[in-house]
């Protein structure tokens, strides 16, 4: 089996790759099999290296390019390639070219193949915006306030429709704010999230930029690839025709976050977060979803992290070399 | 004051037309200003002849074709241009082409000229499918089951995203199924809604593909056109963020279609529907809104028709050359 992974070179995408080469398998409706080849597609090269991987940079906005990433082996795809909220907003034309026409690339070059392959589309919480509800449940419309968030949706809809029409197997997962990112701050307007936590922990002093209550609705990146396996493996049987999800994740506010950093890297670290308050982003965080009631993934099995604690030490584990203070 | 009208030689397009010629101004946000031009786009050119209209022929999907259509003084786009529904089911890139990039190729040249024109983009009640209530909100999700609506969705979401921006003064209005369409039968899956009546009223032989209890959620291409006016004429404010809007339509079933007929036809033109059940479109009609709440819109002024009655009556004072069967 081979698989094709977009924007594989990102923390995420490495992430799901090392998952997947350690699992040797995947079940993509045929029962278990063993992961011949993985396709590793981004802007440049993934750093992983396996007679398994194959790194290949090149741009999702490239039809031809994208066309060559798949042939009649590809079972599987998984669609993460995207340029970020505030990238996307800051430029509009970037953001229409990767996260829409790349999508719509990629939905193409698996039309092509004729075999129906697996299609996992990575999409957001973004999607949500506007007069939401206190709590976003399955029911609740997709009024996106931000250009990152229509062009999830709007890819949503296009992994919809390929799946209706027979073109690919395709599901989509809303996935949260992933908390903590590490390496260095992207373009994602909600990076501070992870800032708070990953800089303090490196030693580095970092920027609050909204109030301790502020809410936000997360999962650790390892519950996240844990969530994309799932949403991979499950059968299109366990979807029926809507193949859009809102994952589960955890509430957690600023000072729920900052207390966990306490925990794990003691006052020291703790000290290092000032607070400054940045109106626009106040504004823009004021219109994102924070509360969730993900009743269909649940029952679909889907799970996240127990509490913030545990988001903060998968992180720890995860990025030994990152982490310098520690109580 | 300059107009454009995509679309512009299909029935509602030339309908709108000379709604607009009749009135002679429109209130785009500076008070009524006169029309002095106003551009009929569509594949072949409009059959209206008057010094104010431009009949140009061209192709939607093109991005300088479209590019051309606009200028500093086009104050209003009513952007009716598009592939209908069956049509974009049998051929699924002609409808991503026509319905999609050719959307995009119109926001574009609008964003283009820097002066905020205003846009009503001309959306529908397929939009909406799948598990639906019995009734449809305001509140209803959007789950487009066929290509034409996850089409107009995703334009809507543009539109949304345009105004919101900054690029446009956009306005999306979903439309019910127009009732009774002029002319010959197109590629609209709905069409056998206007053929029961159009076609016996001429003296032709129609079938019947649905049960008589099927229900629909109609307009009158007249209400419809009048709904647009106002669409165009209400301030921002009236608007708020939310540029998009379920139109108000009446419910009439199979059963209160053909009364109707009787009513203005007689017997003899009710003898010539025939009741020939097809599966294919009888499954497709199940997945449709047929019955809808739409506050908002009657909160914003808007209206339909009276009754099924009042919809025929319409059509036979605005189409006396194509009707033959009087009781």
């Amino acid at each position: 089996m081979n698989i094709l992974i977009t924007g594989g070179a990102g923390f995420l995408g490495q992430q799901l790759l090392r998952a997947l080469l350690d699992r040797g398998t995947l079940d993509a409706g045929r029962g278990p099999q063993t992961i011949d080849r993985i396709v590793c597609f981004d802007q440049t090269e993934g750093a992983i290296t396996d007679p398994r991987v194959r790194n290949i940079a090149g741009s999702i906005a490239d039809p031809s390019a994208v066309a060559a990433l798949v042939d009649a082996e590809t079972a599987v795809v998984v669609h993460l390639a995207a340029v970020v909220s505030g990238t996307a907003e800051a430029d509009f034309d970037l953001g229409m070219r990767v996260n829409l026409d790349g999508t719509r690339n990629l939905l193409q070059a698996c039309r092509a193949l004729g075999h129906r392959p697996r299609v996992l589309f990575s999409s957001s919480i973004a999607v949500f915006g506007g007069d939401l509800p206190s709590v976003v449940t399955d029911a609740t419309t997709p009024t996106p306030q931000g250009s990152y968030g229509v062009q999830k949706l709007i890819g949503e809809l296009l992994v919809q429709d390929y799946t209706r029409k027979g073109f690919i197997d395709g599901r989509a997962v809303r996935v949260p704010t992933v908390v903590v990112r590490p390496g260095k701050p992207n373009g994602a307007a909600s990076g501070f999230a992870s800032g708070i936590i990953r800089e303090p922990l490196a030693g580095q002093p970092c920027l609050l930029p909204v109030d301790l209550a502020t809410e936000m609705w997360m999962a650790s990146p390892r519950a996240v690839v844990g969530m994309f396996l799932r949403a991979l493996e499950l059968p299109e049987s366990a979807w029926g025709w809507n193949r859009v999800l809102n994952l589960p994740g955890l509430v957690a506010s600023m000072h729920d976050a900052l207390a966990a950093l306490r925990e794990i890297g003691g006052e020291a670290a703790a000290a290092l977060v000032k607070r400054q308050p940045d109106p626009a982003v106040i504004a823009l965080v004021k219109t994102w979803a924070a509360r969730f009631e993900t009743r269909r993934a649940r029952e679909m099995g889907f799970t996240a992290d127990a509490d913030v604690m545990a988001i903060v030490r998968a992180y720890v584990e995860d990025n030994p070399a990152a982490v310098v203070m520690r109580r």
